[in-house]
């Protein structure tokens, strides 16, 4: 389907004074002293840890990095291409409390491994991403070997790598070698993908720069994600918002092209606005839903693979809000042809908690779309116009040829959507969206079944944890 | 802002072969004898009710219709203008019931005037509509005047005409006739858009036609609108669905272009999908936004004003399904351009209830909507440079100048969407966006102020209004 693409030339220029003013007469901190020597080396005007970039060099760099690339699954069929055309979709990243039903409650990693069971049971989704939850309950040294471990072992569709510590990442990075049959393997397609936040306003941290490298220099790819809540992380227009993000993502994949040339990479944003009120964050705005449509045209003038919009609201439960928000970004997310969509899944108040009901509705929304975003048939053929002669004037087509021979799959068939008449949602027990999604995820969950793996992969696997373990607690 | 165009010219030519291979092979039927006589006259060929056209010759009358017109409410800034780039918004049209809370009951005319104070009460919304809901406590034959009276005198905007028998029509023309000051008034700038449909498959039943003609020779604008839900009033493919439409919208446009050359009118579409398991109507459906968003492009190639969209859904409550479903056609609304929007707030199951909750919750999607749908500005001051250098690296800017001095209207301010953080939200009362609506909507009425009347303008209509009872009743 056509890209909905809403930024002038005018407006493309605009933008592009914007950003270069920034990283020249501004400058971008760096908090990782490898990069500023790095940077310098490289001819850029360091002064402390703040730099100020020859806006040419950048573009040199960035250019670089290739439009697309491919990250390998456990199983091959889920393998999946990140840029150009495809759009791949993984579940909601970070919320430190799960939600069921009406009880909000600590993250553990039963709802971890919950989470990851039922990425795994929907198609739709590529990915159960990263952290979909926090398991409070296990050590805040090795969760992160739990987590990779759950994620490769309960589903066998690709996973993000961690990024709390560089150790991290070296550790997720030595799994995926385990899996993928070492680090060659790896190099040539990459299978972890990781997402580096900018510490917005035009701030890189040692922590995110310092897993960023780790990644890059095994070659795989980094999601440079400027993280701007206008208002507060950026200032409260949309084009200085924009001038911003990219001068924060530039200079981020400058920074990999550097360590890594030609390394894959992703252009990200994660851009929304504070209430001005409370000063509270809000999701499934009308201005981050522009936000995304602008975005995918700049990272494309870029040639660069494009992450942002997914599921996002701030609603506290399953309701109408949580549903129209979400709407309000996921629909924005197909028309600007995001390529790598995070939190398409289980997303709720802004990002806190993973909830099981809304990870079912995120689902239905998401496949919907998938059909709405499919390109038609068009030709004389799918005219049917036998089927208007046989149904004439005032008949029905239920019945006709035309549609016995299509009934099965000519429209999108719900799992959760309800259209019974109120006669009979009443006799069924007038259950809402919530409480239908409520039984699709205990029965989806009841109904798993575990990937096949290899067992001297397991065993590996297994070994690696438990050495890694006894090291860290 | 720019529209999304899907159908490609090779598509089109598809749809153009399509629906004058329907209008010259199968024929549309007429059951009203006028029309009937009127196509043979103007050397279309009849074979009893059916008519099998020219369709260069519906093409030449079609090309007399304007491409846009203007509209004229009570208060004259309430006055729009339908066609070209403008969107124009009412209220759902035609529900039996109505939903208050878990509370499904009848319609009455307390809630038609209910529903009439709320449209008035929000400027998003340009009109109340037309049988906003169904007043059964009233007389069939007389409720035309009581509806027309309300939304004349609660509201002082622009209202639908009815269509239920051609007597109805002359009704509220003549009622038009008293508020704007004569025959010749409301036929310079016409006052009242009606409904028209079609009895899809190919076939225009008497009673429409007959209230089209009152209208059409006034010089009142009627909305041409097949009735579609795939499946059962056409073909299970789209681009049949979609040449059927053309064939029925243009051959009632013909008609009325054949009995007043030049009236205005508007190309009507209610497009969307019946469940194959069960065969009820389903609503918000990724097929109906495809057709949305083909038929948007398909009016303009007319050269058209279209009708479409709105807040359609098959759910039985305020619940996420209703949200995301509304999203699901209202987006596309935006996207293809619509021009006049019905069933903008208040649709719930399937168009069977008028809800208040849905109205408020539909009034703020379309708000957020019209947000999303302006054009940014672009210049360097929108960079707002100043406000980078002022902030600097790391830190906020909740107290910028630049934000100071925008902070009042820098982004969409929500009256329903909540982001209180969960301590707040659980301390007022754990309200989901139902039970927020439900007050909102209380309070509205409460609120409402009845706009000013001419009292010998009303006097007049209260004669009139008690004169036609006293025949009808």
């Amino acid at each position: 389907m056509p890209r909905y693409e809403i930024l002038s030339e005018e407006s493309m220029a605009t933008l592009t004074l914007g950003w270069k003013r920034i990283v020249s007469e501004i400058g971008i901190e760096f908090m990782s002293p490898w990069a500023i020597d790095l940077l310098r080396e490289n001819g850029q005007t360091v002064e402390g840890d703040n730099v100020k970039f020859d806006p040419e060099w950048i573009l040199k760099q960035v250019a670089k990095a290739p439009s697309q690339f491919n990250l390998q699954a456990r199983n091959p069929k889920n393998n999946v291409q990140i840029g150009g055309d495809s759009m791949v979709f993984g579940g909601v990243y970070g919320p430190p409390f799960v939600r069921e039903g009406d009880v909000r409650r600590d993250a553990t990693f039963k709802d971890y491994e919950n989470f990851c069971k039922l990425a795994q049971s929907y198609d739709a989704l590529d990915s159960v991403g990263g952290v979909v939850c926090e398991p409070n309950d296990l050590s805040l040294d090795s969760r992160h070997l739990d987590m990779a471990y759950a994620a490769a072992t309960l589903t066998d569709k690709f996973f993000m790598g961690n990024v709390v510590t560089a150790q991290n990442a070296k550790d997720v990075i030595a799994m995926s070698e385990i899996i993928f049959g070492g680090r060659k393997s790896i190099e040539n397609t990459p299978a972890l993908i990781s997402l580096i936040n900018c510490n917005s306003p035009l701030r890189w941290d040692d922590r995110m720069l310092d897993s960023l490298r780790e990644y890059v220099l095994a070659g795989q790819p980094v999601v440079v994600t400027p993280f701007l809540l206008m208002g507060a992380m950026s200032p409260v227009t949309i084009p200085a918002t924009l001038a911003q993000q990219i001068a924060e993502a530039l200079t981020g994949i400058a920074l990999a092209q550097t360590l890594n040339p030609g390394c894959p990479i992703v252009f990200g944003s994660f851009l929304s606005n504070i209430d001005m009120q409370s000063g509270s964050p809000q999701f499934g705005t009308p201005e981050s839903g522009i936000g995304l449509l602008c975005t995918g045209q700049i990272a494309r003038s870029f040639n660069l693979p494009f992450r942002g919009g997914g599921g996002l609201n701030s609603s506290q439960t399953v309701d109408a809000q949580s549903a129209y928000q979400t709407m309000m970004t996921m629909m924005p997310t197909f028309l600007s042809g995001t390529n790598w969509v995070m939190h398409t899944a289980g997303w709720l108040e802004g990002g806190l908690v993973s909830c099981y009901e809304k990870f079912v509705v995120d689902i239905e929304i998401l496949q919907s779309l998938m059909t709405e975003f499919t390109p038609l048939e068009f030709n004389v053929e799918s005219l049917a116009f036998d089927a208007h002669v046989e149904v004439g004037h005032g008949g029905h087509f239920l019945g006709a040829a035309h549609t016995m021979e299509r009934f099965r799959d000519c429209f999108y068939r719900p799992f959760l959507t309800n259209s019974d008449n109120y006669e009979r949602w009443m006799r069924l027990g007038a259950k809402d969206t919530k409480a239908r999604a409520s039984e699709i995820y205990i029965k989806k969950l009841e109904e798993y079944v575990q990937p096949e793996i290899d067992p001297r992969m397991k065993q590996e696997l297994d070994e690696f944890v438990a050495k890694r373990k006894s090291q860290l607690d």
